[in-house]
């Protein structure tokens, strides 16, 4: 079995931590680094989180911070839904990883320049890295076999009435990479809220008995109680880690291609992915849009992932 | 029963023509005056389209002309649905009617003003007539009982990936609308389009065998004819009726105040309805949105509405 | 000589009231009409002003209320430099005067579809009364002579960094007008900031001693009074009155032949006149600009019609 | 005499390799490296340009290479100017020189860091480079002594009515440097189209007799030849030069304080630097923008560095 190779690009936050717990575990996915953006909180706090989840699941990849302030806009954080730390929830020991003193932005060139044109990008915070690299080094632009993001809604927004968080808090990023022509898989907020996590699911996971259970349960107890104090909700969607199930699992996915492009204009639709999905503009499409999901297949393969760390640590520790 | 006042404000347009169809006929409803916009098509088009379907009928109401440009934008116009006439499919005979001397704008402004507050605007085309009319005479606005209108969507748009054709063809119309302080209720495509019709209502109403039956008959045979034409689609939705159908038996429809602004930024969102589905701005709501319709008490209202038409003949003529 | 009819659409207004007065008097001038828009301060204040100028002066034409409010932007005003009333400074005794009961656009458009094209439209407010006239019926767009207007600049605005006053109170009304396709003469800030009135101008003015030099005075000392509390400056000038002051006197204007593009995005430069000075978009020229005026024989012109008035009320009282 | 230190950020381009042989000779200068960025031409032309006049001259300093590409826009050059090399005109040996491996924008992040706070930007090409560093790391900010850069115009711009060539090809890039806090000098077209060259200046120049001179006709003879060709003028005027000159002899120069914001929507004022010439915002002052310049000194200026060329050779040969 081929592995596919990526670079994730994250924003720790919650369902990021869940994301990097599937994509550092799952056979089928080789983790070639973790990069680190602004978004849910302040890059200083994303980057503490992204240490301490890759400690404590002993994750073997390298983690590299990138882009503290979004390109153009004034910066905006998710700590509503996501907390002060932009990780409330679980309690880490003492931090003993480290940063790498590369710039991910840097990482991310190098490596897409030194590859055979076989990894994959999966940006689940604003798009500030990606685009940064971008637009440095335009050479790496036919080096992405794909990108896998998650942002965006052809529906109804989350931090505006028409945009998503991961796309509002960067919109001109979002621009330069939906106009870049790298193949791109959005999964916005349509198919990501198919993705509800309840105190059933939880207690499933949690009965797993492992770290990465408890990491589970202590991260999503908190996001029910987040979505249920700003929302209203009694569960909350796993947005991020769609990301990486669709790459382990793609048959469980449904997406339609559309040309989609980013609203950059400061009024009310700032950050919209404007997507045609009726096709009415007839221009070719440059992303495959997530429209279904079965969420059913995906928390089994949360749950398949969750329980290969008992294997690991029995290898590893 | 007391009848609700209508000013009907279209540019007919099938699925207009069929509004006045309902307005004009069902007892609970008080149709003032008919004004006409530019739209579907032009204006000189829409004005006899409008005079063809009042004379057909017969219907005892004034057709006054009003706006035969947009706002500010340039003109679009629906030929693409409506065709060539802007009422493609019936045929009409001699034209005797004719259209008020009276500029439709003059004639809403004097008639609300004349008023005890108990007028409802009806407008199923761009909004042009009854945005002049409000910043030519402000007054108007706290004398409009409600304005219920066929525009817009939350979801996806039909003319562009964001808008709906009407709000598109004046997005600033729209937006002096929406942004008055009048009460709204705005019937988008999010609703709209589940009033589906089918072969088989067509050949159900037709079946009825009076005029306004075969009016409706060759109407919607045009329309689903230029319906799989332009989508590929095997039925086409009565847009415009909805709003009628609304003011005659709103218990069969469902609505949710939200807060709506027009955007009109001149980019990929330009004429969108942006609507707070969500409540994330925390702003007063400005309109009740249509979400769900009864779809089958909505044609067994217009099947109500066409047997009339027998009833009223045999005593007219 | 042949005069020239003319149509002048103000917002009294000081310079407004000067430009009434040049309008009225001069002999190569036909003042056809008056029509009043809101602008330097709402319509009720700026028709009464209308209307108690035209009565001091004893003026031969009709005054027509317009648009109260402007085409789609929220409403302002510039009561900092015309204060409350916006025509703050000379006394009027009671007003017997009446407005007209047709409305200004009304009048706009029937007298110039009833005209053999030879009617020029004199601007010196917002644009909101020509906008909405053109947008109603646009079959008088041809028939327009020209348009000879006060607002914008190609250089510094007065009322942000970016608009002079009369296209910032109707951007989109502007961007109406100068894409009608109407031959368009434009007075803008460039042009009217040399026509300076100091102290010695009114002395010369007000020793003619007839009531229009009283008008005068009285005008130019309040507007002299607000200009150096506004801006600290110890003249003011009189925009207004350059269009009537060309339409008398072309050959004391220098203009340059432009394309004028009104900017109706919603940042820093809403409202701008954006004038392709250096033609660098090559595109066909929609605007003569005015550049210099000849300041000295401009004061001439003002006296010449000041002294008129003595002659005039000899014949008429 | 205490030196200046400056990171020259350019984009060579004519005026831009004027610029460099100033600021590597005159003794007020400590050039501390040039940095590159795309701008007149791609940046594979502009580095190499870049490299030319660094050998040509033996100027002691670093070229760094920076963004090839605009932060967001999609890319603009301005071969009409300065040719299909970037800088047509002069004949240069073998190229030698090479460019750093480190990026422009760690070099200005890394030296500013590493600084005292003493360190002046001079940026005379498009913002690109500086706006990344500053979003990349933002605690250089406060280590900026001052930013002098050449671009925008509060008057008539160059490249569109509204827009000089440098902010209009990165306008957000502009907008990031603009309101990122750091003290700026803005010399726009209306300071430096006070700087023309004329016949009589480049032979002034030549007569010098040493390879500065020889470059500065070269350069200066294509300037001629391409404004005239381009705008139909007999001389042309030296941009970028005037920052180095500002820094050397501020007393030649009037600015005045002024807020200063970037306009960044999509219109026709997109890529306009909006200036507050008359402080109608009441806004804090961001910018000293340039109003005046002698232009005589300058060009003794000129000749003064120019002629320093013969010693340095006379010791470094």
């Amino acid at each position: 079995m081929e592995k596919r190779k990526i670079i994730l690009d994250c924003d720790p936050g919650h369902d990021d931590a869940i994301t990097m717990l599937m994509a550092a575990i799952h056979p089928k996915i080789d983790l070639l680094g973790i990069t680190i953006v602004a978004g849910n909180q302040t890059l200083d706090k994303t980057v503490v989180n992204g240490l301490n989840v890759s400690q404590l699941l002993n994750i073997d990849a390298n983690v590299y911070a990138g882009m503290p302030k979004p390109l153009v806009r004034e910066q905006v954080v998710a700590d509503n839904v996501h907390g002060e730390s932009g990780l409330d929830g679980p309690v880490f020991g003492p931090l003993n990883r480290q940063v790498e003193g590369t710039n991910a932005v840097k990482y991310i060139i190098d490596t897409l320049l030194a590859s055979d044109g076989d990894i994959t990008l999966v940006p689940v915070g604003p798009l500030t890295n990606i685009a940064v690299a971008m637009r440095m080094e335009p050479l790496i632009i036919p080096k992405i076999k794909e990108i896998v993001l998650m942002g965006g809604a052809y529906g109804t927004g989350n931090f505006t009435p028409s945009a998503e968080f991961n796309i509002f808090a960067d919109p001109e990023a979002a621009h330069v990479v939906f106009s870049s022509g790298a193949p791109l898989v959005m999964m916005g907020l349509d198919l990501t809220h198919q993705t509800i996590c309840t105190e059933d699911i939880i207690e499933r996971m949690e009965a797993i008995g492992n770290d990465a259970a408890k990491l589970f349960g202590d991260i999503m107890r908190f996001t029910l109680k987040s979505q249920f104090e700003c929302f209203g909700l009694a569960a909350g969607p796993l947005h991020d880690a769609t990301c990486v199930g669709y790459l382990i699992c793609p048959e469980a996915f449904e997406t339609q291609e559309m040309f989609v492009e980013i609203d950059i204009n400061r009024g009310p639709s700032y950050g919209r992915t404007v997507c045609d999905e009726l096709n009415v503009l007839n221009k070719k499409a440059n992303a495959k849009v997530g429209k279904k999901i079965d969420a059913e297949r995906f928390w089994d393969l949360v749950e398949e992932c969750i329980r290969m760390y008992s294997d690991v640590y029995a290898v590893v520790k």
